[in-house]
């Protein structure tokens, strides 16, 4: 059984919803070296996601994005408005949107579809640099 | 500890939320053997979603899917509709209940509630074989 | 390899959104022991949700509970109303939020972020005892 985790550090990004598939995998060469497994990708912070869906199209993640602020907009109702009318939206998607993933891992690949990438959505205005545990674990 | 990976392709359905537990187990028969452990059960898709839900009711499956139809709308605002009017919002509606689900395994069976049951969520109006991926790590 | 699954009988509380990390960590000592891990924590209910997010307002808190609430409305419009007004409500907002949590463990405690705290959200009006299902697995 081998057993790996990791902590990574994100690019910085400002409100918007990024693939970044190629970014997480550059990070851990390990998975080669496994032939059936699980990774588990772990967003450590309340104003991001992490989502698996369409990897072609940018159109999905403009959609996606127009449709997340028209579903959780930045109205004045909200009692939480410390950092901003950002700020309560941004929690309220997280919660929506899930800030974790666990993908199967076979042949030292992502055992994920054809159309499938991972998403990071910054729900936040201003540009952050997002924190993520990774956690590998399968045989070789 | 044992360690189990299978893909299974689940059958073809149309647009609808169905109850597939019984087609799951009946594909890991080696659960039985599991004493202590979690099975992940991974979609490879970015149109359909599993959820687990109330599984007496076939009304709750209707309701959740009208729920569903009406906060993700088949309108025309969306950028992407290249294959057909249903396309965005099947994505969306992947995002927002998960494509993954991660169970506990005791004592050879699914260690979930008695009201619990893994549903398909096929957002797609024209049939589709969806494939999964299962993964099973415990101990014996 | 360590490998830890026990059952949790939570507090009974009415509807709400409350902080459970504490609650939870009470419970499973053992995760001091684990030097780089996960951990599933695993909710039993189609009528109440496990979540990540702030830890320190309870507004919060509060208004998650109200966007809830005004997205999924306790409405006469669902077929499934056998338990009361609350009964499909609380299913959908079960799907929407996710039953269960995979969180990295390192140096024996739960790798989150500075303001991620364990949610559990109770979306039934009456008071619930909830069962959950605690698994980890990792190394020493």
């Amino acid at each position: 059984m081998i057993f790996i985790q990791k902590e990574i550090k994100l690019k910085s990004r400002s409100k918007g919803i990024y693939l970044i598939t190629s970014e997480i995998l550059s990070e851990i060469p390990e998975i080669k070296d496994i032939r059936s497994g699980l990774v588990n990708i772990f967003l450590k912070h309340t104003s991001a996601s992490l989502s698996l869906n369409e990897n072609a199209s940018a159109d999905v993640r403009t959609d996606m994005e127009n449709f997340l602020d028209k579903l959780v907009p930045n109205e004045n109702y909200f009692l939480h408005n410390y950092e901003g009318k950002d700020d309560m939206p941004a929690h309220i998607k997280t919660s929506l949107l899930g800030n974790s993933l666990t993908i199967p891992v076979t042949d030292g690949k992502l055992n994920i579809g054809t159309w499938q990438g991972i998403y990071l959505c910054e729900h936040r205005i201003h540009p952050h640099r997002r924190d993520v545990v990774v956690t590998i674990i399968g045989t070789d």
